[in-house]
């Protein structure tokens, strides 16, 4: 898609505005819409002649593709505001997250809220459960050197000490370690595994693994 | 964790073997457990005097450290055959997944059936939703390349022709797409943005992306 676009925007927060900038520098024609457009006057006046800014509704009929860019828990109403026909035979790209902080802790309100990981700890509540080597295949759990770099393990655990011995024991077969906090974090690895497994069925290919970049 | 250590193997898969050999390999001592240890005379022969083999029970009990490899559908059984009580104070790395292949579509037993993505997909029935940028901030979005390396976007979608139109797009931001099957893999993608938030939150970090090594 090299052509000239009509490009939507729903939601006028950094991510809308930046993708607008970023849209509008690649030659795209752009209109980011919000429930209150007049927000947008500064990163008109900033972005040139070719911003547009407008309802939601607006920003949905002028976009061939349209970029959902506002919190995920108002996702729902916000297309509806913009009015659900208007997305009729047209691409859209949500790069929205039903993110959920309610609890305290990061999660999903449209996910899971258990794991593996978590059973097997209320299973061995005496046992210290760190999750771990749950997303590469047996020869990549021992030697992580892979063609094109070297991917990071991520792991969860309630007990320091436990995910210390872990680091260590990993390391000596050249891990880099990344702890992602209490086991509950066995949600989003399992998950990991699982865009592992989707990859794996798509392509044939076993021998891969997550880096995280810009740590 | 620099000394020898007494590590038990639950599952005598490709992964429980590569990974005894490996330790082995790294001055540990190794028992794996097994339903069958008979089936192990193979990998003792070729792992040497130090590899042992034995029951589920026989592995938790040698282990200070327990290493869970066995298919997520089993673990839990598996557990209650080695005897909860043989896990009391020690370290148990969970390395397996609650796979679930029975919808004929990658899933997980424990874990989510269902993604904001999906639901906006539901919502608007005539529209092509593809679910991506949705693991990244604003900037990043528009500019991916981060200290360390250049990371991938991976995204989903029912529509062939919309994953082709959005990856036209990233790519003029200059990102390498991933195209990670129908639009139910939001829920991996989804969940993957709750680790790069729980990794942000533990860091203040904020402009890191994934990148899959070995593709």
């Amino acid at each position: 898609m090299s052509h000239r676009l009509q490009i939507g925007i729903l939601g006028s927060g950094p991510a809308g505005r930046t993708l607008g900038t970023g849209l509008l520098g690649r030659g795209h024609q752009v209109m980011i819409g919000s429930r209150d457009p007049a927000k947008l006057q500064t990163w008109l006046a900033a972005a040139g002649p070719e911003a547009q800014a407008g309802s939601f509704a607006d920003a949905a009929r002028f976009g061939e593709l349209i970029v959902l860019s506002v919190l995920g828990s108002a996702a729902e109403d916000v297309l509806r505001l913009a009015g659900l026909d208007n997305f009729d035979g047209k691409i859209l790209l949500d790069a929205s997250d039903p993110l959920d902080f309610s609890s305290g802790k990061p999660g999903l309100f449209v996910g899971t809220t258990d794991s593996l990981g978590e059973r097997i700890q209320r299973l061995l509540p005496r046992a210290d459960v760190v999750k771990g080597l749950n997303t590469v295949v047996a020869q990549v759990m021992v030697d992580p050197s892979l063609t094109g770099g070297d991917p990071d393990m991520f792991i969860a655990g309630d007990s320091e000490q436990a995910k210390a011995a872990v680091t260590g024991l990993l390391a000596e077969f050249g891990w880099p370690v990344i702890d992602m906090g209490g086991i509950e974090s066995a949600r989003w690895l399992e998950a990991m595994s699982l865009a592992w497994v989707v990859y794996s069925h798509r392509t044939g290919k076993t021998h891969h693994a997550f880096k995280l970049i810009g740590k």
